[in-house]
Protein backbone atom coordinates (compact mmCIF):
# COMPACT_ATOMS: atom_id res chain seq x y z
CA UNK A 1 0.00 0.00 0.00
CA UNK A 2 2.88 2.34 0.77
CA UNK A 3 4.71 0.98 -1.66
CA UNK A 4 2.65 2.85 -4.56
CA UNK A 5 3.55 6.42 -3.32
CA UNK A 6 4.43 8.99 -6.06
CA UNK A 7 5.03 8.63 -9.64
CA UNK A 8 7.31 7.27 -12.27
CA UNK A 9 8.38 10.16 -13.75
CA UNK A 10 9.96 13.65 -12.60
CA UNK A 11 11.73 16.37 -13.64
CA UNK A 12 14.04 19.03 -12.71
CA UNK A 13 14.54 22.48 -15.11
CA UNK A 14 16.65 24.42 -13.16
CA UNK A 15 19.58 22.45 -12.52
CA UNK A 16 23.67 24.43 -11.81
CA UNK A 17 25.88 23.22 -10.22
CA UNK A 18 27.79 26.29 -8.57
CA UNK A 19 31.36 26.47 -9.81
CA UNK A 20 32.99 27.49 -6.90
CA UNK A 21 33.19 25.74 -3.33
CA UNK A 22 34.32 26.65 0.08
CA UNK A 23 35.22 25.22 3.28
CA UNK A 24 35.42 21.46 4.32
CA UNK A 25 35.39 19.02 1.72
CA UNK A 26 32.75 17.23 1.12
CA UNK A 27 29.93 18.72 3.80
CA UNK A 28 30.59 22.33 2.66
CA UNK A 29 31.13 21.75 -1.30
CA UNK A 30 28.92 23.39 -3.69
CA UNK A 31 26.57 20.79 -5.46
CA UNK A 32 22.83 19.78 -6.62
CA UNK A 33 21.28 17.12 -5.07
CA UNK A 34 18.39 14.54 -6.46
CA UNK A 35 16.77 13.05 -3.56
CA UNK A 36 14.67 9.82 -4.44
CA UNK A 37 12.59 8.04 -1.68
CA UNK A 38 11.02 4.66 -2.62
CA UNK A 39 8.83 3.02 -0.77
CA UNK A 40 8.17 0.14 -2.52
CA UNK A 41 9.02 -3.51 -1.65
CA UNK A 42 11.10 -3.75 -5.33
CA UNK A 43 14.37 -2.24 -6.26
CA UNK A 44 13.70 1.37 -8.36
CA UNK A 45 16.14 1.16 -11.57
CA UNK A 46 16.32 4.49 -12.21
CA UNK A 47 17.32 6.56 -15.02
CA UNK A 48 18.57 10.13 -15.58
CA UNK A 49 18.53 12.25 -18.20
CA UNK A 50 19.88 15.43 -19.14
CA UNK A 51 19.30 18.46 -20.64
CA UNK A 52 21.37 21.36 -22.01
CA UNK A 53 20.78 24.68 -23.83
CA UNK A 54 23.41 24.04 -26.20
CA UNK A 55 23.62 20.35 -26.65
CA UNK A 56 21.44 17.33 -27.20
CA UNK A 57 20.48 15.57 -23.93
CA UNK A 58 23.10 13.09 -22.44
CA UNK A 59 21.90 9.45 -21.07
CA UNK A 60 21.02 7.48 -19.52
CA UNK A 61 22.33 7.50 -16.22
CA UNK A 62 21.44 4.80 -14.03
CA UNK A 63 21.21 4.36 -9.96
CA UNK A 64 19.13 2.15 -8.30
CA UNK A 65 17.06 2.85 -5.01
CA UNK A 66 16.68 -0.46 -2.62
CA UNK A 67 13.40 -1.54 -1.79
CA UNK A 68 11.79 0.90 1.37
CA UNK A 69 14.73 2.78 1.19
CA UNK A 70 16.03 6.45 0.21
CA UNK A 71 18.98 7.89 -2.20
CA UNK A 72 20.17 11.28 -1.94
CA UNK A 73 22.24 11.76 -5.03
CA UNK A 74 25.25 14.48 -5.68
CA UNK A 75 24.68 15.45 -9.03
CA UNK A 76 28.51 16.66 -8.83
CA UNK A 77 29.19 12.73 -8.75
CA UNK A 78 27.49 11.60 -11.70
CA UNK A 79 29.89 10.43 -14.26
CA UNK A 80 28.71 7.88 -17.04
CA UNK A 81 28.05 8.39 -19.42
CA UNK A 82 29.59 11.67 -18.90
CA UNK A 83 30.21 14.14 -15.79
CA UNK A 84 28.13 17.13 -15.56
CA UNK A 85 29.90 19.53 -15.85
CA UNK A 86 29.86 22.51 -12.95
CA UNK A 87 28.55 25.85 -13.74
CA UNK A 88 27.26 24.55 -17.07
CA UNK A 89 23.11 25.18 -17.04
CA UNK A 90 21.07 21.86 -17.13
CA UNK A 91 17.61 20.15 -16.77
CA UNK A 92 17.15 16.72 -16.12
CA UNK A 93 14.12 14.04 -16.35
CA UNK A 94 14.02 10.89 -14.23
CA UNK A 95 12.42 7.87 -14.94
CA UNK A 96 11.97 4.61 -12.43
CA UNK A 97 10.03 1.36 -12.96
CA UNK A 98 8.21 1.79 -10.17
CA UNK A 99 6.82 5.29 -7.71
CA UNK A 100 9.02 6.94 -6.19
CA UNK A 101 8.64 10.54 -5.02
CA UNK A 102 11.98 13.10 -5.63
CA UNK A 103 13.23 16.29 -4.31
CA UNK A 104 15.61 18.90 -5.84
CA UNK A 105 18.35 20.03 -3.40
CA UNK A 106 21.42 22.91 -3.99
CA UNK A 107 24.07 23.95 -1.91
CA UNK A 108 26.19 26.78 -2.66
CA UNK A 109 29.29 27.56 -0.79
CA UNK A 110 30.98 30.30 -3.88
CA UNK A 111 31.66 33.14 -1.77
CA UNK A 112 33.86 32.29 1.12
CA UNK A 113 32.56 32.42 4.68
CA UNK A 114 28.43 31.88 3.90
CA UNK A 115 26.54 28.59 2.99
CA UNK A 116 23.22 29.41 1.47
CA UNK A 117 20.47 26.26 0.19
CA UNK A 118 17.62 26.23 -1.89
CA UNK A 119 15.09 23.48 -2.99
CA UNK A 120 12.06 22.33 -4.10
CA UNK A 121 9.75 18.98 -4.90
CA UNK A 122 11.01 17.96 -8.53
CA UNK A 123 7.76 18.19 -11.03
CA UNK A 124 5.38 14.81 -11.50
CA UNK A 125 5.19 14.62 -14.59
CA UNK A 126 3.83 10.70 -15.13
CA UNK B 1 -15.80 22.82 4.55
CA UNK B 2 -12.91 23.94 5.44
CA UNK B 3 -12.18 20.81 7.36
CA UNK B 4 -11.34 18.86 4.43
CA UNK B 5 -7.86 20.63 2.82
CA UNK B 6 -5.46 18.60 1.34
CA UNK B 7 -4.50 14.97 2.10
CA UNK B 8 -3.54 11.95 3.69
CA UNK B 9 -0.93 11.57 2.47
CA UNK B 10 2.29 13.51 2.52
CA UNK B 11 6.49 12.33 1.05
CA UNK B 12 9.62 14.29 2.06
CA UNK B 13 12.27 12.45 0.07
CA UNK B 14 15.20 14.86 0.87
CA UNK B 15 15.31 15.24 4.95
CA UNK B 16 18.73 15.76 6.48
CA UNK B 17 19.38 17.60 9.88
CA UNK B 18 22.66 18.99 9.77
CA UNK B 19 25.20 17.57 12.06
CA UNK B 20 26.55 21.14 13.77
CA UNK B 21 25.22 24.46 15.23
CA UNK B 22 26.41 27.93 15.69
CA UNK B 23 24.42 30.43 17.54
CA UNK B 24 22.06 30.51 20.70
CA UNK B 25 19.54 27.73 21.23
CA UNK B 26 17.17 26.91 20.28
CA UNK B 27 16.31 29.45 17.54
CA UNK B 28 19.54 28.68 15.55
CA UNK B 29 19.70 25.54 16.24
CA UNK B 30 19.76 23.49 13.06
CA UNK B 31 16.85 21.11 12.29
CA UNK B 32 14.74 19.85 9.81
CA UNK B 33 11.09 20.69 10.38
CA UNK B 34 7.66 19.08 9.28
CA UNK B 35 4.78 21.43 9.81
CA UNK B 36 1.35 20.30 9.42
CA UNK B 37 -2.02 22.07 9.15
CA UNK B 38 -5.33 20.28 10.19
CA UNK B 39 -8.36 22.47 9.39
CA UNK B 40 -10.71 19.88 10.55
CA UNK B 41 -12.90 19.57 13.82
CA UNK B 42 -11.34 16.51 14.81
CA UNK B 43 -7.95 15.66 16.27
CA UNK B 44 -5.55 14.30 13.32
CA UNK B 45 -3.20 11.64 15.33
CA UNK B 46 -0.62 11.31 12.55
CA UNK B 47 2.06 8.78 12.22
CA UNK B 48 5.65 9.33 10.24
CA UNK B 49 7.94 6.57 8.87
CA UNK B 50 11.50 7.45 8.28
CA UNK B 51 12.98 5.39 5.33
CA UNK B 52 16.69 5.00 5.10
CA UNK B 53 20.30 4.63 2.65
CA UNK B 54 20.99 1.44 4.65
CA UNK B 55 18.34 0.03 6.50
CA UNK B 56 14.86 -1.12 6.99
CA UNK B 57 12.13 1.65 7.66
CA UNK B 58 11.80 2.92 11.06
CA UNK B 59 7.83 3.59 12.63
CA UNK B 60 5.70 4.63 12.88
CA UNK B 61 6.49 7.89 15.20
CA UNK B 62 3.21 9.17 16.37
CA UNK B 63 1.80 13.06 16.80
CA UNK B 64 -1.14 14.86 17.15
CA UNK B 65 -2.33 17.74 15.79
CA UNK B 66 -5.71 19.21 17.42
CA UNK B 67 -8.48 20.14 15.68
CA UNK B 68 -8.48 23.81 13.65
CA UNK B 69 -4.93 23.51 14.89
CA UNK B 70 -1.24 23.68 13.39
CA UNK B 71 1.83 21.88 14.49
CA UNK B 72 5.15 22.17 13.84
CA UNK B 73 7.55 19.65 14.68
CA UNK B 74 11.03 19.26 15.00
CA UNK B 75 12.50 16.11 13.19
CA UNK B 76 15.35 16.61 15.80
CA UNK B 77 12.87 15.78 18.92
CA UNK B 78 11.30 12.94 17.95
CA UNK B 79 12.74 10.40 19.93
CA UNK B 80 10.34 7.12 19.99
CA UNK B 81 10.50 4.49 18.81
CA UNK B 82 14.39 6.26 18.09
CA UNK B 83 16.01 9.51 17.70
CA UNK B 84 16.22 10.73 14.00
CA UNK B 85 20.23 10.95 14.34
CA UNK B 86 22.37 14.44 13.20
CA UNK B 87 23.88 14.38 9.46
CA UNK B 88 22.05 11.09 8.11
CA UNK B 89 20.35 11.56 5.10
CA UNK B 90 16.55 10.28 5.27
CA UNK B 91 13.16 10.44 3.65
CA UNK B 92 9.74 10.24 5.53
CA UNK B 93 6.25 9.62 4.46
CA UNK B 94 3.33 11.03 6.65
CA UNK B 95 -0.31 9.20 7.20
CA UNK B 96 -2.93 10.96 8.41
CA UNK B 97 -7.03 9.85 9.35
CA UNK B 98 -7.87 13.13 8.70
CA UNK B 99 -6.99 15.89 5.44
CA UNK B 100 -4.18 17.92 6.43
CA UNK B 101 -0.86 20.32 4.33
CA UNK B 102 2.32 19.87 5.17
CA UNK B 103 5.25 21.64 4.62
CA UNK B 104 9.16 21.07 4.94
CA UNK B 105 11.79 23.72 6.20
CA UNK B 106 15.46 23.03 6.94
CA UNK B 107 17.72 25.73 9.03
CA UNK B 108 21.00 25.04 8.57
CA UNK B 109 23.82 27.36 11.07
CA UNK B 110 26.70 24.40 10.78
CA UNK B 111 28.83 27.91 9.22
CA UNK B 112 29.43 30.26 11.84
CA UNK B 113 27.81 33.70 11.58
CA UNK B 114 25.76 32.46 9.21
CA UNK B 115 22.06 31.18 9.03
CA UNK B 116 20.30 29.46 5.64
CA UNK B 117 16.92 28.10 5.30
CA UNK B 118 15.30 26.34 2.55
CA UNK B 119 11.83 24.19 2.31
CA UNK B 120 9.59 23.26 0.20
CA UNK B 121 5.28 21.52 0.50
CA UNK B 122 5.85 18.37 0.85
CA UNK B 123 4.59 16.37 -2.12
CA UNK B 124 0.96 15.04 -1.68
CA UNK B 125 0.72 11.44 -2.53
CA UNK B 126 -2.76 10.29 -1.37
CA UNK C 1 -8.92 32.67 -20.36
CA UNK C 2 -6.00 33.55 -18.85
CA UNK C 3 -8.26 35.11 -16.24
CA UNK C 4 -9.18 31.34 -14.70
CA UNK C 5 -5.34 30.56 -13.89
CA UNK C 6 -5.21 28.68 -10.37
CA UNK C 7 -7.54 27.78 -7.89
CA UNK C 8 -9.70 29.60 -4.97
CA UNK C 9 -8.35 28.05 -1.96
CA UNK C 10 -4.63 28.11 -1.04
CA UNK C 11 -2.89 26.72 2.36
CA UNK C 12 0.37 27.35 3.76
CA UNK C 13 1.39 25.37 6.89
CA UNK C 14 4.30 26.63 7.67
CA UNK C 15 4.20 30.62 8.86
CA UNK C 16 6.64 31.73 11.37
CA UNK C 17 7.93 35.15 11.03
CA UNK C 18 11.18 36.00 12.98
CA UNK C 19 11.54 37.48 15.75
CA UNK C 20 14.59 40.04 15.47
CA UNK C 21 15.51 41.79 11.96
CA UNK C 22 18.85 43.36 11.35
CA UNK C 23 20.20 45.82 8.51
CA UNK C 24 18.05 48.65 7.19
CA UNK C 25 13.63 49.02 7.26
CA UNK C 26 11.86 48.19 5.56
CA UNK C 27 13.89 46.35 2.96
CA UNK C 28 15.84 44.06 5.71
CA UNK C 29 12.66 43.21 7.88
CA UNK C 30 12.40 40.07 8.73
CA UNK C 31 8.83 39.13 7.00
CA UNK C 32 6.80 36.32 5.93
CA UNK C 33 5.15 37.18 2.61
CA UNK C 34 2.24 36.13 0.61
CA UNK C 35 2.02 37.01 -2.69
CA UNK C 36 -0.77 36.81 -4.92
CA UNK C 37 -1.50 36.99 -8.49
CA UNK C 38 -4.92 37.63 -9.74
CA UNK C 39 -5.48 36.96 -13.71
CA UNK C 40 -9.02 37.82 -13.80
CA UNK C 41 -10.86 40.63 -15.15
CA UNK C 42 -12.58 40.80 -11.63
CA UNK C 43 -11.32 42.30 -8.25
CA UNK C 44 -10.49 39.19 -6.26
CA UNK C 45 -11.65 39.90 -2.82
CA UNK C 46 -9.68 37.36 -0.76
CA UNK C 47 -9.81 36.03 3.20
CA UNK C 48 -7.05 34.94 5.07
CA UNK C 49 -7.72 32.65 8.37
CA UNK C 50 -4.89 32.11 10.60
CA UNK C 51 -4.24 28.50 12.69
CA UNK C 52 -2.60 28.07 15.96
CA UNK C 53 -1.16 25.98 18.04
CA UNK C 54 -2.60 26.72 21.02
CA UNK C 55 -5.95 28.36 20.22
CA UNK C 56 -8.79 28.60 17.83
CA UNK C 57 -8.40 30.07 14.22
CA UNK C 58 -8.30 34.23 13.72
CA UNK C 59 -10.04 35.74 10.78
CA UNK C 60 -11.49 36.45 8.29
CA UNK C 61 -8.74 38.91 7.12
CA UNK C 62 -9.38 40.70 4.07
CA UNK C 63 -7.64 42.29 1.15
CA UNK C 64 -8.15 42.79 -2.34
CA UNK C 65 -5.97 42.27 -5.30
CA UNK C 66 -7.39 44.02 -8.28
CA UNK C 67 -8.22 42.72 -11.85
CA UNK C 68 -4.90 41.62 -13.68
CA UNK C 69 -2.87 42.46 -10.87
CA UNK C 70 -0.21 41.04 -8.50
CA UNK C 71 0.02 42.23 -4.80
CA UNK C 72 2.59 41.19 -1.96
CA UNK C 73 1.45 41.14 1.19
CA UNK C 74 3.79 41.06 3.88
CA UNK C 75 1.92 39.10 6.96
CA UNK C 76 4.13 41.17 9.51
CA UNK C 77 1.42 44.13 7.97
CA UNK C 78 -1.92 42.40 9.47
CA UNK C 79 -3.21 44.15 12.16
CA UNK C 80 -7.24 43.64 11.49
CA UNK C 81 -9.15 41.33 13.63
CA UNK C 82 -5.33 41.04 15.20
CA UNK C 83 -1.78 41.68 14.32
CA UNK C 84 0.28 38.06 13.48
CA UNK C 85 2.66 37.70 16.21
CA UNK C 86 6.34 37.46 15.83
CA UNK C 87 7.57 34.59 16.92
CA UNK C 88 4.76 32.87 17.32
CA UNK C 89 4.25 29.48 14.68
CA UNK C 90 1.04 29.89 12.20
CA UNK C 91 -0.32 28.06 9.18
CA UNK C 92 -2.49 30.19 6.74
CA UNK C 93 -5.90 29.25 4.70
CA UNK C 94 -6.68 32.04 1.71
CA UNK C 95 -10.16 31.86 0.13
CA UNK C 96 -10.43 33.79 -3.52
CA UNK C 97 -14.36 34.24 -4.91
CA UNK C 98 -12.63 33.84 -8.31
CA UNK C 99 -9.11 31.57 -9.18
CA UNK C 100 -5.83 32.96 -8.03
CA UNK C 101 -2.36 31.80 -7.75
CA UNK C 102 -0.39 32.38 -4.19
CA UNK C 103 3.42 32.15 -3.17
CA UNK C 104 4.42 31.86 0.49
CA UNK C 105 8.38 33.64 0.79
CA UNK C 106 10.01 34.04 4.04
CA UNK C 107 12.96 36.96 4.98
CA UNK C 108 15.19 36.49 7.58
CA UNK C 109 17.61 38.55 8.98
CA UNK C 110 17.35 37.53 12.57
CA UNK C 111 21.32 37.16 12.52
CA UNK C 112 23.43 40.36 11.96
CA UNK C 113 25.21 40.72 8.97
CA UNK C 114 23.02 38.05 7.42
CA UNK C 115 19.75 37.59 5.49
CA UNK C 116 18.62 34.49 3.98
CA UNK C 117 15.27 33.65 1.51
CA UNK C 118 12.93 30.52 1.73
CA UNK C 119 9.70 30.00 -0.27
CA UNK C 120 7.05 27.52 -1.69
CA UNK C 121 4.32 27.88 -3.35
CA UNK C 122 1.04 27.57 -1.30
CA UNK C 123 -0.60 24.16 -1.79
CA UNK C 124 -3.75 24.44 -4.14
CA UNK C 125 -6.62 23.10 -1.96
CA UNK C 126 -9.77 23.82 -3.99
CA UNK D 1 6.81 9.91 -25.22
CA UNK D 2 9.24 12.01 -23.07
CA UNK D 3 8.15 14.64 -25.21
CA UNK D 4 5.44 15.71 -23.71
CA UNK D 5 6.45 16.37 -20.52
CA UNK D 6 5.05 19.11 -18.36
CA UNK D 7 2.10 21.51 -19.34
CA UNK D 8 1.37 24.96 -21.48
CA UNK D 9 0.71 27.18 -18.26
CA UNK D 10 3.03 28.24 -15.46
CA UNK D 11 3.02 30.68 -13.21
CA UNK D 12 4.65 32.82 -10.91
CA UNK D 13 2.66 35.25 -8.20
CA UNK D 14 5.80 36.15 -6.15
CA UNK D 15 8.70 38.29 -8.45
CA UNK D 16 10.73 40.68 -7.34
CA UNK D 17 14.13 41.22 -8.28
CA UNK D 18 16.45 42.54 -5.66
CA UNK D 19 17.40 46.36 -5.53
CA UNK D 20 21.26 45.82 -5.18
CA UNK D 21 24.08 43.52 -5.90
CA UNK D 22 27.47 42.96 -4.55
CA UNK D 23 30.62 40.91 -5.76
CA UNK D 24 31.14 39.92 -9.28
CA UNK D 25 29.00 40.39 -11.81
CA UNK D 26 27.71 38.28 -13.65
CA UNK D 27 27.50 35.60 -11.23
CA UNK D 28 26.76 37.17 -8.27
CA UNK D 29 24.18 40.32 -9.82
CA UNK D 30 21.10 39.87 -8.03
CA UNK D 31 18.54 38.23 -10.01
CA UNK D 32 14.86 36.22 -10.87
CA UNK D 33 15.38 33.19 -12.84
CA UNK D 34 12.95 31.52 -14.89
CA UNK D 35 14.37 27.83 -16.22
CA UNK D 36 12.43 26.07 -18.60
CA UNK D 37 13.01 22.25 -19.99
CA UNK D 38 11.36 21.84 -23.32
CA UNK D 39 11.57 17.32 -23.61
CA UNK D 40 9.52 17.61 -27.12
CA UNK D 41 11.21 17.68 -30.78
CA UNK D 42 9.45 21.01 -31.44
CA UNK D 43 10.92 24.78 -31.01
CA UNK D 44 8.86 26.01 -27.62
CA UNK D 45 7.95 29.62 -28.47
CA UNK D 46 7.11 30.74 -25.62
CA UNK D 47 5.28 34.32 -24.55
CA UNK D 48 5.65 35.67 -20.96
CA UNK D 49 3.06 38.24 -19.46
CA UNK D 50 4.25 40.03 -16.49
CA UNK D 51 1.55 41.54 -14.27
CA UNK D 52 2.06 44.17 -11.62
CA UNK D 53 0.40 46.28 -8.47
CA UNK D 54 -0.27 49.26 -9.90
CA UNK D 55 -0.28 48.78 -13.40
CA UNK D 56 -1.79 46.86 -16.05
CA UNK D 57 -0.13 43.62 -17.12
CA UNK D 58 2.85 44.05 -19.63
CA UNK D 59 3.64 42.10 -22.53
CA UNK D 60 4.23 39.31 -24.59
CA UNK D 61 7.71 39.08 -24.18
CA UNK D 62 9.03 36.15 -26.34
CA UNK D 63 11.84 33.48 -26.23
CA UNK D 64 12.19 30.47 -27.53
CA UNK D 65 13.56 26.85 -26.24
CA UNK D 66 14.94 24.59 -28.52
CA UNK D 67 13.66 21.01 -29.43
CA UNK D 68 15.31 18.86 -26.36
CA UNK D 69 16.90 21.69 -24.77
CA UNK D 70 16.79 23.72 -21.52
CA UNK D 71 16.72 27.60 -21.06
CA UNK D 72 17.22 29.69 -18.05
CA UNK D 73 15.98 32.96 -18.57
CA UNK D 74 17.02 36.10 -15.89
CA UNK D 75 14.01 37.98 -16.10
CA UNK D 76 16.68 41.13 -15.44
CA UNK D 77 17.74 40.30 -18.83
CA UNK D 78 14.34 40.99 -20.62
CA UNK D 79 13.70 44.32 -22.15
CA UNK D 80 11.23 43.78 -24.82
CA UNK D 81 8.66 45.36 -24.62
CA UNK D 82 10.13 46.97 -21.68
CA UNK D 83 12.50 46.09 -18.97
CA UNK D 84 11.07 44.55 -16.02
CA UNK D 85 11.99 47.19 -12.92
CA UNK D 86 14.37 46.28 -10.32
CA UNK D 87 12.66 46.28 -6.94
CA UNK D 88 9.01 45.92 -8.13
CA UNK D 89 7.05 43.41 -7.23
CA UNK D 90 5.59 41.49 -10.20
CA UNK D 91 3.80 38.22 -11.00
CA UNK D 92 4.02 36.09 -14.86
CA UNK D 93 2.36 33.75 -16.65
CA UNK D 94 4.06 31.54 -18.88
CA UNK D 95 2.16 29.90 -22.09
CA UNK D 96 4.12 27.41 -24.35
CA UNK D 97 2.19 25.88 -27.53
CA UNK D 98 3.85 22.89 -26.35
CA UNK D 99 4.32 20.99 -22.87
CA UNK D 100 7.37 22.22 -20.86
CA UNK D 101 8.41 22.30 -17.03
CA UNK D 102 9.45 25.77 -15.06
CA UNK D 103 11.04 26.18 -12.00
CA UNK D 104 11.46 29.96 -10.37
CA UNK D 105 15.06 30.56 -8.39
CA UNK D 106 16.06 34.23 -7.10
CA UNK D 107 19.68 34.82 -6.38
CA UNK D 108 19.72 37.64 -3.64
CA UNK D 109 23.04 39.43 -2.52
CA UNK D 110 22.09 42.81 -1.43
CA UNK D 111 23.84 42.42 1.58
CA UNK D 112 27.92 42.48 1.29
CA UNK D 113 29.34 39.87 2.07
CA UNK D 114 26.19 37.38 1.51
CA UNK D 115 24.30 35.37 -0.94
CA UNK D 116 21.19 33.79 -0.37
CA UNK D 117 18.69 31.56 -2.62
CA UNK D 118 15.48 30.83 -2.73
CA UNK D 119 13.63 29.12 -5.55
CA UNK D 120 9.98 27.16 -6.07
CA UNK D 121 9.06 25.18 -9.24
CA UNK D 122 6.27 27.52 -10.92
CA UNK D 123 2.94 26.95 -10.54
CA UNK D 124 1.13 24.33 -13.59
CA UNK D 125 -2.04 26.10 -14.65
CA UNK D 126 -2.85 24.36 -17.81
Amino acid sequence: MMGQLGGRVWVVPGGHIPLDSNGPEPEFTSYDKICVLNTTDAEARLTLTFYYEDAEPVGPYHFAVGPRRIRHIRVNDLIDPEAVRLDRPYGCVLHSPVPVVVQFLRQDTRLSGTVTLTGTMAHPAG
